[in-house]
This record gives C-alpha cells, sequence and structure tokens, in this order.
C-alpha cells in the first residue's frame, strides 16, 4: 500500500479537508498516476453532499483526471512511466457484458466500477477520485492524453466533453447536421465546441439574453431565447438534434417543437422524472426523446484525439485545491465559465509544507 | 363529376348511412378505382364522432382500400386499366419539402391531404374515403397490389400494417433482434406478424393471460404477462424495441425497462399526454423513447410486396357495409380478431336494388 493524500468529506454537511489514506499495491494491470490537474465537476458536489442518498463516506471526488505514469504491473503494456494519462469516470468494468463487449462500459449490465463513491471489484474497497496526489487504475482504463492537449485544461473533456461527444457522435452530428444546445452550463458549453468541431449548424437555446455573446464566442452560429415564442414557432421543425444539458427538471416539449422529422432530443443533464409529455410530438414526426451518460472508453479516446488534433479545448478556470469548498459555492451560483480544475502543484505544496513543519 | 355511393355520418351522433355524392372528373395525373373492399380502421370510428375535434361533416371514413383501375388520367403511367390497386391513408401532399422527397409524405411540412376528413390541395373540395363504391386519386398516391395478396384481406396493410412497419424498418429489425409488442389489437396483431416475418425473435407484452394463446397462434415466440414482476423484471434489458400499440394513455416505464442499451420504446398506438418518465430510463441505457405514424408511400409499396413474398396477411372478418354500425359497437369492446373488412359487393347490392326499386 502506497500513503496518499486528497481533500475528502466525511460527511453531507462538513466540507472538504485534507484526508490522509491508502492507494493499492499496484496489479499486474494496473497503472499508477501522479495526479496533475483535475476537472471539478457539477456531480462531484451532488455526490459530496448525498444529494443521490448514496453516498460513502468519506467522499474523496474527483474524476477529470489528468496526469503522469508513475509506475505500471507487470502486464500494463500501453503505458511506461513517465507517459501523460488520463482517467475519467470509470476505472472498472466486468469487460465481458453485452454493453462492455461494444465498448459502451458506462452501460455495463454489473455496472462500472466508478472513479469514486464506488466498491473495487476485487477487493469491496471504496475508490477514491481525483482530488489526490495518486491514483491507481485497471491499464484497460486509463486514457492516453495525446501530445498537444493542454493538461491543465484536458480534464473536463472527460466527463463533461464524453457527455456530449458520445450522443453527437450516436446520431451521426456532422457537417449538414442542425443542432440546438439547450443550456450553457459546463456541459452545454462542451456541447458547443464539440458540435462545432465536428461541422454542425450550432444553436444554443437559452432562457437569459444574457448568454448571447458567450455563446457567439464558443462558436454558435446565433442564440435562440427559449420565452421568444416568436422565434421559438420561426425555428419549429429545423434541427436534427436538441442536447439537453439543462441541469433540473423541465418540460421539454418546447424544445421538441424544434425537431425536424426523425429529429431526437437527447436529455444529458437532468436525472429527473420529467413532465408529461404528448405523444403527437413523437408520433407526429417519427420523433425520438432520448438521454445519454458519459461514454465508453474508445469513445472516450476519441474525443481526446479529436480534440486534439481540433485544437477544442473546455473553458476553464484553474484553482488551488484549498480553495475547493469555495469553488463548490461558486459552482451552485453557476458562477464560473465553464469548469473548475485543480492544479494538484496545490496539494503537493500542502504536503511538502506538512512535511516541514512535522519536520521542524 | 361521377356519381358515387358510400357510407357517412352527417355528423358526431347519427349512425352512418347511405349518403349520395360525387367524385371529380379524371385530372391528367389521376386514377379512377372500383372499390372491392375497405378496412375498417379504429381511427374511423374515432373520426366519425368527432373524438379529435376536428370532423368535417358529412364524414365518409375509410383508408385500407382496396380495388380495380377503371379509369386513368393521360399522364398516367403506373397504371392501366383492369389492374389492381390499393389506397392507403393519404392522397396527396405537396411532394416538395424536405419529408416528401424523402419518402415521407406522411410528415409533409405542409401536411398530406388525408385520404378523407381531409381539403384536397387544388379545389378545396372535403375528401371521402373508401366506404363507397369508387375512388379518384393521384397517380404517386395510389400503391401496386401486388400478384398473390388476398384482395379481401390486404386492406389493413395500408393503415395497421404500415403504421408498424415503418418503425420495425427505421430502427433495424431483422434476425437477431429482439421485439416486445405491446397491445395486441388491429395494430399489434400486424406488429407481431411483420417482425416475425423480419426474422425477429418477438414476444407480445400483455396485460391479459386470455391473449396468449392468440399470440402465440399469430406467431410470437413467447408472451409475457406485464401485471407479472417477476417475470418483467426477468426480462429487464432483454429487448431492441417495444413496439406500443396501446390505444390509450398509459405509463410506458414499465416497459422501458425491458429495453438493452440503444433500446427504443415506438409508440404507435396512444396519442396522448403520456404520463411522467423518469429521465434515467433514458440517460442510464441510451435508450429512446420515440413515436411513428403510418409510413411513406415507398415503404407502404415495400410492405405490401413484402406480405406477398412471405404470404403475411392481416386476420381479417368481411362483413356487409350494411352492418357497418353493428362492427363499430364490437370494435368498441375489442371484439373482433383483428380487423373488420367491407366487402363492397354489399354496397353494389345495395345499388342494384336501389335502382331496381326506382325503376319499378
Amino acid at each position: 500500500m502506497t500513503r496518499a493524500i486528497g481533500y475528502a468529506a466525511q460527511d453531507a454537511e462538513t466540507p472538504l479537508a485534507t484526508f490522509h489514506f491508502e492507494r493499492r499495491d499496484l496489479r499486474s494491470d494496473d497503472v499508477a498516476i501522479d495526479i496533475l490537474y483535475c476537472g471539478v465537476c457539477h456531480s462531484d458536489l451532488h455526490q459530496v453532499r448525498n444529494d443521490w442518498n448514496n453516498t460513502f463516506y468519506p467522499c474523496l471526488p474527483g474524476h477529470e483526471i489528468v496526469g503522469r505514469v508513475t509506475a505500471v504491473g507487470p502486464e500494463v503494456t500501453r503505458f511506461k512511466v513517465g507517459e501523460m494519462a488520463a482517467l475519467g469516470c470509470m476505472v472498472d468494468s466486468c469487460m465481458k457484458c453485452e454493453p462492455c463487449c461494444a465498448g459502451q462500459e458506462q452501460y455495463c449490465s454489473h455496472l462500472p466500477t466508478m472513479t469514486y463513491n464506488s466498491k473495487d471489484r476485487q477487493d469491496g474497497s471504496l475508490t477514491f477520485g481525483g482530488y489526490s496526489d495518486h491514483i491507481v487504475a485497471r491499464d484497460p482504463f486509463v486514457l492516453k492524453l495525446p501530445e498537444g492537449l493542454d493538461p491543465e485544461r484536458a480534464g473536463p473533456l472527460l466527463c463533461a466533453g464524453i457527455t456530449t461527444w458520445s450522443p453527437l457522435r450516436r446520431w451521426k452530428i456532422g457537417p449538414g447536421s442542425r443542432v440546438a444546445v439547450a443550456g450553457l452550463g459546463g456541459l452545454g458549453h462542451m456541447g458547443v465546441k464539440l458540435a462545432v468541431g465536428l461541422g454542425a449548424d450550432v444553436t444554443v437555446v437559452t432562457t437569459s439574453p444574457s448568454k448571447e455573446r458567450d455563446a457567439l464566442a464558443l462558436g454558435a452560429h446565433r442564440v435562440l431565447i427559449a420565452k421568444d415564442r416568436t422565434a421559438m414557432k420561426q425555428a419549429a421543425r429545423t434541427f436534427d438534434m436538441v442536447l439537453d444539458t439543462i441541469p433540473v427538471a423541465h418540460d421539454v416539449q418546447p424544445y421538441m417543437h424544434l425537431l425536424k422529422v426523425h429529429g431526437v432530443h437527447v436529455i444529458v443533464g437532468a436525472i429527473e422524472p420529467l413532465p408529461s409529455v404528448h405523444s403527437m410530438l413523437l408520433v407526429g414526426w417519427q420523433r425520438s426523446l432520448a438521454g445519454s451518460m458519459i461514454g465508453g472508453i474508445a469513445e472516450t479516446q476519441e474525443l481526446l484525439d479529436f480534440c486534439a488534433a481540433k485544437n477544442i479545448l473546455p473553458e476553464t478556470e484553474t484553482i488551488a485545491i484549498q480553495d475547493i469548498n469555495h469553488a463548490f459555492e461558486r459552482m451552485e451560483r453557476s458562477d464560473v465559465k465553464y469548469r473548475f480544475v485543480i492544479d494538484m502543484a496545490s496539494l503537493k505544496r500542502e504536503i511538502a509544507e506538512g512535511a516541514s513543519v512535522r519536520s521542524t
């Protein structure tokens, strides 16, 4: 076992604080990663606060991890010590079921092992995430960080990025496609950048006229104000996809009117009971209301490679880990454009200072 | 103008009764069809009763029409006098919009002209359907009745058939697919036959254990009783498609649990506001909730050709047109397996008798 340090919550009410724990010794197919950066996802906050009633404590979040390989098990062939690597929301799955064999480990029939707040498949221990100095994970779940992808900003691709990439790819968005991105937060801003990168014509649909400038700066071709009934009516039946990143329960019907025949409304934000939908909105134009959750390992690698090739990166604000609780507060009031990333050098300074305090 | 006779309702309360009217003179691209058989669809009853608040009276229903060509306009090249022909739910559309150009005239951006209760695109006259002695329609909307397809039973393919065929084809159902057909009426029984014909493994999901024998007789491989929670749980995540033919508003969630990753639940029966769906059912497995409405002309022809090749026919009960009101009553209490077809010889006897009465 190796001593490790991170920021964890001991219960739903207490702020995150320094937490000492141990990482397992390397198994034969394990990769050890020195964490350089970790993105801050809204779900980290939900999990820490036990908003989904499924949190194990201590809860050490973080699933947008970028770092450098420091050791590999004897069976690892994909990584060498010193290489850059990334780790997203999953660290393991059964790798045998139909979804796993189809490269969709996120839908593993036996449930994937999540990077934090999950039980390790072999020893049952609680998994701890990326708000820490290092991590150990199975080779097949570790991603290559392509040359040229800024490690400080790449982290959010591993959750916000893949969550929007997977449906864009599944529904074959590309040149000629018209995509409406509903909501413009961590997910929405990546949806805009990726859909634009894929060659689609992209409209941001928002209830906040104040977001127009930001949307255009991110690359959106235009903005549609959801409360403007005339504009919404004029835009009816003109989109192939609504990528719905709105994080709370909402009526999807005004957005579904925007879809062409065969159009799809994909929910990636709200995990809630949805208000009633009139089936005519589906039946009348052979439309679909769908949902999507993160993405498989192969498609996450595809995303990283695509972003490196196209120079697409999340908009991030780098923070020290000591500021994480304040960052959570700001995230709650949407005061971030668009994703916080923790620079883990801040944690290492804390460790070094602690050591120096102890040694004096 | 040509004198015509049929059975029509004069208002929402009065039974259908003999109605004299005129069919238009042939336009250059028109085909005149002597109607031999016409299927009875549940929507005929809804329309006659003004259940959708959009009925024009007199209302002369019928959109599952099989007959013989008696005359053609000078520009008609696809049909000759004496050939068998069929006519479904649509008799015209703009033929220029994106859906029309994609062969999906049922989703015409300017709305298709329906076979009855619609306004003719050229002269604005009310369209009258197939409960009549003959009909006139534009060549591109008239279908070929393939050799070997029993004209007495083929009619219901034009609505119940195509309504289930279109989603089966859209979502590429074939050998290896697992399809759950929910509901076993006019639509459901065609869904079973067509999905089996396409090579899928087909399960009927029903709340009525009494329907098991019928489902198996229609070719279903097994039956799942929707109220049997253990069986439903065992069947979770094993289907590629739920073909939902249930004609009333209902909770789709117990059925959605049956879907695999990427599975689709297609509503073809209920045109109603649906009870709330928890988005996790969509998000967690990248599932879709979709809808579908009849089908395009080319895919309807494809269906007719497929059914002729595979010897697939609806289960029908032939009635005289004079019994239509009684048939409506029986249909309302689901006392039909599975579709009534009117033998139009009964109308011609009535005409002949009327003529003989008048001549005496």
